[in-house]
């Protein structure tokens, strides 16, 4: 039994409470200063609005003004915020850290840091007074859990990761349940790369349905007898190898892309969500201007992680450290969210950092 | 331009034939003696019946009993039948077959062969005559491509396998057009093994579907509100890892499982199709000879793949050739499919054959 704190209180930060709590460990949830509604809520009728779903009777929900409180005698934090509010968390934490905390991730997300690639974890514990940052640990959790099928208790599998292997046997045990099953690496490179570009790939996978919903229009419903199943599986497929790629040039271990933290969640981040929406509104033609009108007020973490990545990506490009022919789907992808490029990929650029295949003979 | 004889007249033979056509080949598509009625209809009215589309000018329609007359002159043979077809074929195609033929197939399916798995073109070549076998050579199709989608030109990106790697050039210049879009590899195991278990693997993620209805019946629509795409997802990654492990243990190249053949077709396949819509009648709980009845005259691959390998499987584990904990996902699978077994997967016990994972705390 431990006490747990978990920051930010949106859907994936407080789905994690449920594993936790039902192995009787004491959980507090700690709102952001967004979060005052959800924890009003979850005070009031310990109902968690956006889950729809009753907190567990071992979670205490805190606002972010008794966070002081919240973090008394705390063991591990869950940090749930989203990849804006990475920096904005670390502030948050510092006063209340100590040495042997361990801090783990849901927040989703890479950075470009002075020409580089960063990792959520680096950039946070970056942001952390020196003091206090090399004495605590860091971990994260990586593959396929949708926040509401987890707090609903169905078979969800998962990846601890940390690069301290001694905390992950601990945490496995503070989480893991009969239905949350946690395998643990110490691949943090690996696990955190494919749960930053699962959103942006998932975004481009979801173009294909705009696509046929387009072509419907313009040539009528003959078209729609044939879905556009292939092209997204293209783009799947290629998102893995990018994805490995730059988990490659980054140290992790390509390995991870190809299981649970890379194809599993992929495959997850596909079958809906905002970011396939988005996807959709591109697909069926909409610039990125008109799209974003389309969905007030929603965080599209596959826009936001493009645009968070670019600049590194076009300067390691520039110095030659990443290959130009490597990255096309995400390189297409950013033209066509930052400058309203058409959806149009150039397929048989795809997978030349797969050395196993040799190169396609083009036709226009 | 060459002429390129189409055997068996399914859906994916003849959607082969729109981008080969495309390129000015001369196209022959002969019928077997169960595609009478596809046949017909092609020589009477253009149009195939199961495509729902014109035939392509460029594509001569033959009945099995023409097979003579559409094999003359033919350079290359693309083998469209089912995986239950390929003995047949081997002696439909014998008397035909001179030197310099080349065979590309299209057909899916692994067997077991005196406890050792066989992949389906080694299958063929073992059943053509001494003489002839070993003087011409064999190719095969792997990665995300519905026929309808390919019949419709939408994108489609492909791997041509052949072991011998003088003729993949020719290949890719007689199919390859501007949606068409064919790379190619000399990994036949991997590729083919990958074309194999896409079918087992995407029943058992179709389970999930059913099992949310399942539960949305007993316990109440409140469940509805969580779909199973975690539990889905965990079985798409470890179906990865499985094709991964057979890959490897038949000497295969791992990569190619983790890219277009391997993930990518997975992907597709798990978007609908026999083997999902049976995956959700037993998620239902139906009993397989209770679904089965629920999908009159339809061939199931998954089923029968996984039964068709299921003998050198349990023959490789006793020889100790197969870890016994390597492949659980499978052989629940055929549990389910052959002993009426609950759908009920041992989650803790994946990604054994993993070993960037360290294993899971379990808790029941």
């Amino acid at each position: 039994m431990a006490v747990i704190t978990v920051l930010g209180a949106g859907v994936m930060g407080t789905a994690l409470t449920f594993p936790a709590a039902d192995n009787d460990n004491d959980l507090r949830l700690v709102g952001t200063h967004l979060d005052d509604d959800i924890i009003q809520s979850c005070k009031e009728q310990r109902i968690h609005p956006r889950l729809k779903r009753r907190i567990h009777d071992n979670v205490k929900p805190y606002f972010y003004t008794e966070i002081a409180q919240a973090m008394q005698d705390t063991e591990v934090i869950v940090l749930g915020v989203n990849s804006r509010g990475v920096h904005w968390a670390a502030q948050a934490l510092a006063p209340y850290l100590h040495p042997g905390h361990i801090v783990m991730m849901v927040t989703k997300g890479m950075e470009s840091n002075d020409g580089e690639l960063a990792i959520l974890p680096d950039v946070l514990r970056a942001n952390l007074p020196e003091g206090i940052r090399d004495q605590i640990s860091f971990a994260a959790i990586g593959g396929p859990s949708i926040a509401g099928e987890l707090a609903a208790r169905h078979h969800t599998n998962v990846v601890f990761v940390s690069r301290n292997p001694d905390i992950l046997p601990g945490l496995q045990r503070l989480f893991a349940t009969s239905y949350y099953h946690v395998w643990s690496s110490t691949d943090m490179v690996g696990v955190e790369v494919c749960v930053a570009l699962k959103n942006p790939i998932a975004l481009a996978v979801g173009l294909a349905a705009g696509l046929v919903e387009r072509k419907t229009k313009e040539q009528g419903p003959d078209v729609a007898k044939a879905q556009m199943h292939n092209y997204a599986a293209a783009i799947f497929a290629q998102g893995l190898a990018e994805t490995a790629y730059i988990v490659n040039l980054m140290g992790g271990r390509p390995e991870t892309v190809f299981s649970l933290p890379g194809a599993g969640d992929l495959y997850v981040t596909t079958q809906g969500g905002r970011n396939s929406r988005m996807g959709r509104l591109l697909g069926m033609g909409l610039s990125y201007s008109d799209a974003v009108e389309e969905m007030p007020g929603e965080t599209i973490e596959g826009v936001d992680a493009t645009i968070a990545i670019m600049p590194a990506i076009q300067t390691m490009i520039q110095s030659g450290k990443i290959d130009e022919n490597a990255l096309p789907l995400i390189r297409t992808m950013h033209h066509i969210l930052t400058r309203n490029a058409p959806v149009d990929f150039d397929f048989d650029s795809f997978f030349a950092s797969l050395p196993m295949f040799n190169p396609p003979v083009t036709r226009n």
